[in-house]
């Protein structure tokens, strides 16, 4: 059976592919399915998930190639830097 | 409400507390807290968890600075590892 904290890194990749095959590419997601991706998954998460300007910053902070795509490396990264805000406000 | 995803982000911070503040260190987990985690939280995960030669290739893997404890820091290295391993799994 599975454990919790093992379904937390199996839903983390399942979260990914349902966005980046929503268009076709097994490896990576374009604008639209990142501001999906956050607008749906992560609201809570995330301060104005709506706000374009959110978004866009965000992307830009996760996007380290520049090619306006999101791949699971950059996934990644969203992920620690989640982690690193959830980490944080868990001791305030 | 909190979504599966954000509930899976909340989860890697609270079981990375549950082990670290097991031994009183709400920064940081020793090697026997380490090998706890890793036995219980992702036996499936990874092979032979049990196998000492896993646990101890993993944590000098992860624990980059060397003082033989795993910080926040090195833990997402671990959740990156992990979720690397389950992205490649996935394609399999």
């Amino acid at each position: 059976m599975v454990t919790k904290f093992e379904g937390a890194i199996n839903c983390m990749v399942t979260v990914f592919h349902k966005y980046s095959l929503g268009h076709g590419h097994p490896h990576a997601m374009n604008r639209k399915s990142f501001r999906k991706l956050v607008e749906t998954e992560c609201p809570e998460l995330l301060t104005n998930p709506k706000d374009p300007k959110t978004l866009e910053a965000l992307l830009k902070e996760v996007d380290s190639n520049k090619d306006e795509l999101m791949s699971f490396e950059e996934y990644l990264f969203l992920i620690t830097r989640l982690m690193v805000d959830a980490h944080e406000a868990s001791h305030e």
